[in-house]
């Protein structure tokens, strides 16, 4: 299976370095915005102008799209699954309706095959949440992220003035997690659930109190949370906080029997030391379903939830029955 | 969609409550071997003869099969899937390949379709193995089960000459777990990953020591196994041993990156109060994808590892993917 990257940034990166694990996938080559001239890849990979994409559409079986969730994906992929079989991450939760729709359209005019919305959260996570709620459809699930970098909270407080530099850390509350583990099933607001824990490097004629309330008071992004903000050096920032970890858990906590008298947990927990590895080496196994969907003639748009799980590895059914089941 | 029940023992009677937690699952009635008018059903479910199950061949939509793996399940189910739709919940993981071929050419036969080895382990364990060696292919995958009943060991003691009764709780070595967690990817003997730890209730008149002694040396059940053996009464047993716990964990430790310097651990962990109506939660949840799959015309045998996420639950897919994605 040939693939290609769109998109040269971290989870580009991380996709090309999948590649190599994966003995069935062959890098095709990695098409960027930039001048490809300009860019040396990890492992020698070839660099294409994406103005050139086009010229490749029969060399390619799986375009992975690296691009931003924000405002690139939302045109990128329903524009490229019209050309090619695709793959994203699109994660912005409430948008995945419609991001759905116009892939789908997109995708079924020329019978190609789309999966959106692929990673870790939306992806594995959601996968969680789906076997553990049909299997104990009387319970109550529980997401929890962190303790790890949430990428766009760190750029949102870069966009402050004053800043230099920021990282932000999502951090789950272990007195909510606790409770969810003894089976309490609790009410948990926003707040119960995370502390943000922001790390932040300005400029030496900033005034650190105002910059603090303006994180602190940003709405949707840090107003509901219980926000700590520490002020440190660019050299602590570059030596302590140059990592990407993240991770989280998935809980469902349920009960059978004839009165709820049996009470079962569901657990599933990630510790990633880096986010976009992870995600793109999930990027890379469903880019594997994808292209054998291709091939059986299912076109259209798909999610995690419509892939059957053994098209995602590189074993036979016999093979998987006998080794994993 | 209407299911029916063949054998009403531990998990029969746990397939009978999750139907009462489905709101789009009704239970036609339950097969026994036995008088039906002996049986006193949990739910008043209506009871028949496995004498008459071929009069209801229309009015059954999927037939859970909840008889022995050891012996019966090989002869039932194929018998079964030449007539119904059927799901089991088979665990000799040796023989599932022989199983799987039996019922496959059963079931092609006719057009039926049917689900082998569903539950937690086979089921949901198999699927964490599958969904993390995909993703994390540079890695190793550790299986660890309990603290919880093991039937079939329980079963193995209770064969004793002289015992009562007895239960066998396997018991995760702490240890082992830790060094998972940690990254080292140890290899593990059978000896290194589990304790088995047994009540035994004995004839007044027993030699416990050769009981004690017959216990530890049981070839394939305890021989491999630090074991451990206390000698109860029928009380204790009756108040202290009564229910039948379980669970266990799925852990995936694996590296991404150019040099592997990025460590990533994938766990999947199972509480369970009750092992046979969490199995019988399981089978009610892949029942329903078998009826989905049967009326798109997809016969023959097959496994979780076939079963699209999303046909297990009662939920079309814009609300799975708005809800759970």
């Amino acid at each position: 299976m040939k693939i290609a990257i769109y998109g040269y940034g971290n989870v580009g990166k991380g996709v090309e370095l999948a590649t190599t694990q994966n003995k069935d996938v062959e890098l095709f080559g990695i098409f960027t915005k930039r001048d490809p001239s300009s860019i040396k890849t990890i492992t020698n990979a070839k660099v294409y102008s994406i103005n050139d994409l086009m010229n490749y559409k029969n060399d390619i079986d799986v375009l992975i799209i690296c691009s931003g969730s924000a405002t690139e994906l939302p045109v990128i992929t329903p524009n490229m699954a019209e050309h090619f079989n695709v793959v994203d991450s699109f994660d912005t939760h409430a948008k995945i309706p419609e991001h759905f729709k116009n892939v789908n359209e997109k995708a079924k005019i020329t019978n190609h095959t789309a999966l959106i919305s692929c990673g870790w959260d939306p992806g594995m996570f959601s996968l969680m949440r789906l076997y553990s709620r049909a299997i104990l459809p009387n319970g109550k699930d529980y997401t929890f992220w962190g303790r790890g970098v949430s990428q766009g909270h760190s750029d949102a407080i870069r966009h402050i003035k004053g800043v230099i530099d920021a990282r932000q850390y999502t951090v789950p509350k272990t007195d909510a997690v606790e409770k969810v583990k003894l089976g309490f099933n609790p009410d948990l607001s926003t707040r119960d659930k995370h502390f943000r824990e922001c790390y932040v490097v300005v400029e030496e004629t900033a005034d650190k109190n105002d910059i603090e309330k303006q994180i602190k008071n940003m709405p949707n992004y840090f107003s509901d949370y219980d926000t700590v903000v520490h002020f440190i050096s660019k050299d602590e920032m570059d030596k302590k906080h140059n990592k990407l970890p993240h991770g989280g858990q998935v809980l469902r906590s349920g009960h059978t029997g004839l009165v709820n008298e049996h009470k079962h947990l569901i657990e599933y927990n990630l510790t990633l030391d880096s986010n976009p590895e992870f995600t793109a080496s999930a990027l890379v196994a469903f880019a594997r379903a994808v292209d054998k969907m291709h091939k059986r003639g299912e076109v259209g748009c798909f999610t995690v939830f419509d892939v059957r799980p053994g098209d995602i590895i590189n074993m036979d059914g016999d093979d998987i029955r006998r080794e994993l089941l």
